[in-house]
């Protein structure tokens, strides 16, 4: 599924210059994606606000080939630093003036920091029932670097399924997430396994 | 280098039950090891704090099959519930009461939490001049969870160095982080490369 073919554009600036109509309609999805779009909530000026519940995923909702967009996310300065702090105190994470003196000329995100805004997408995305529990990841890259105001977002593709074995209430999926920024350039690629719940019979 | 071995423990419960007579030594490393004890700092009733002033290290101080060990680093509740708020927003790592009910039977970190704090112990214990530069990540995995109040220690080994062919100022580390916790059990292993300055000729 593309979510903003299946929804429109989530970005809140595109939305705001959406038609103003858009937001009248109410969509339901024909997939078996479990997105459903109560709208119009409500408008406001040239502003509208589209309300979504997700509905909770579970293994059974998902096959081979699957593909998943989440909304975008705004990476900011402050969260930038802050996060350096805590866990990766280097020059070119902490200060926007250290950083200009590095090689990436410029303050730029801890990979892991990018790596949890990836983590939130995701989640918020596929919304597994019980939560989604990470097995591992393989193949965890960061092509190009994440910079404050980017605007990033995650394309999950589902690339295994199976049923566990020591676990007869779960699945297990193994997927790639590809996290891109505002030019779609890709700034992290990662393979992951994680368990999630079946549906009780 | 075991971190324990030549400065003694470091956890601050492991510290302040220390001889108070091991503060008032001055050691000075006797291997290739860049940190410097300047002991003793102060001391106040039963507590012994030992001042470390770390060197920086470049790729020309290290070799394959050295070995490092980073302090130690404990864990809190709230620390793991504020990450999953912010990144992994899922039952068993944003509640107490609701990660009971998960087959985790209470609350862990979020993997990416615990891939942070590894992080913040790796960062401080290697002390690269200008920083590391994560390239990539593989074989990343969780095998045990990380709870509150666990106390977490990365040991790094390197498993080969080579000079970087498209920065002659720069060489490639790769390495292997192992994290336990407090009653030795793994809790993440990793194996990464990453990019570290070369002292100037």
């Amino acid at each position: 599924m593309d979510f903003a073919e299946e929804f429109g554009p989530q970005n809140k600036l595109e939305r705001s210059r959406a038609p103003f109509k858009r937001a009248k309609q109410t969509r339901f999805s024909r997939s078996s994606t479990k997105y459903l779009v109560i709208a119009p909530a409500y408008t406001m000026a040239h502003q509208c606000v589209v309300v979504l519940i997700m509905k909770e995923r579970y293994f059974d909702d998902v096959k081979v080939g699957d593909r998943f967009k989440s909304e975008p996310l705004r990476v900011t300065e402050k969260e930038v630093i802050e996060f350096a702090h805590k866990f990766d105190p280097q020059m070119f994470h902490l200060s926007r003036k250290d950083a200009e003196r590095t090689i990436f000329k410029g303050l730029i995100a801890s990979g892991w920091h990018t790596a949890a805004m990836s983590m939130r997408l995701f989640v918020r995305t596929l919304n597994f029932a019980e939560g989604a529990i990470g097995l591992g990841v393989d193949e965890l890259r960061w092509p190009n670097a994440v910079r404050p105001d980017d605007v990033l977002t995650v394309e999950t593709e589902i690339l295994e399924v199976r049923p566990s074995r020591s676990r007869p209430e779960h699945g297990i999926i193994r997927l790639r997430n590809v996290t891109t920024n505002q030019r779609g350039e890709v700034v992290q690629t990662m393979l992951a396994s994680a368990m999630v719940p079946r549906r009780a019979p």
